[in-house]
């Protein structure tokens, strides 16, 4: 589970470089950095009003949720991936600033 | 590396319980779901403008992206807790849009 | 000018009760403060874009700027009037915050 | 009332000169373009909450979607004259798209 992120991102940079008629990653990264940017706030939106929805309601909702924050995680990869930035420098930051060491855990996989 | 989602997991479930005065988190998840979505929305916000910064810019912006990427996803984690969610589900979600098995993943962990 | 939004009101609550095939306004009701609510969130996010953009931009990124602004202003008296509120009770809270006696201008008019 | 927006333009353009001591506004524009867009995005956000809450709330609900909007609509004033645009460009790009007379109107007046 915890090397999606891993796969994902292998799974980006291969699409990055297909034909922009193929892949939708690819026709983002064609369209360039706005259309990117509006992807994300686009479902930045839609998450807080998936939010408010799964505060009361049912499975349905809480699936809408996690769908919509899917969709927002996945569009802010293909942000940093566009500006040869990735994951890992994300992961590294959470990590130095809750006091969890990137490093050991990498030397310990 | 790949675990820092674990051990944040860990962490903001641990503060989710600790006192207000003394927690970002536990003050955040005390005040409700529309201030942790206030902070969701604020730092996507953050992110776009950082990330239009970062096109044209130095070290320094591409930092400063990485940071709010960082809060942004930190913010949409407490989300998640806050509605008895979490990281697993969405990173399953994206395994199963791209093709990712995560069982299997997990099992040959 | 400073009529449009009287104008653009009586319009838009006319087309609140057209066939939605026919107006996109009607669409958006029929679709619900969900649909209209991701189109506030999106344009917001398009201004902010153009906004940048318009920073260091010629006469094509300020007209887009203000395109965007159109866009998102529009979406939100849509808001407004789904909720049977309208841009009245907004200008009042404005002139009520800056000292501006909007009953005085009522009555001067 | 359809004139609050005329004296609005006016009481932001004085503060802009003002000391960023003395006033809000001045103190936007001191922190330039990046901080006035961080607060539309942060209004435009707590707009879209005020929006889901009253949909079922009461008059508190709807008087708070109502302060919301303004302060969406302030700082989309600020931005516009940050740029050296205002609401005029808006409002006439609105009253083309509906086939509202800008013009027609002002030689009315």
């Amino acid at each position: 589970m915890s090397d999606t992120l891993e796969h994902l991102h292998d799974v980006l940079e291969q699409r990055r470089q297909a034909n922009p008629d193929d892949s939708y990653v690819a026709a983002l990264h064609h369209k360039g950095l706005n259309k990117i940017l509006e992807k994300v706030g686009e479902e930045a939106t839609e998450t807080l009003l998936a939010a408010k929805d799964a505060e009361h309601g049912g499975e349905t909702q809480r699936q809408a949720l996690i769908n919509e924050t899917a969709d927002l995680w996945f569009h802010s990869l293909v942000m940093l991936s566009h500006l040869d930035l990735d994951h890992h420098q994300v992961l590294d930051e959470l990590a130095r600033r809750f006091g969890i060491s990137g490093h050991d855990e990498k030397a310990a996989r």
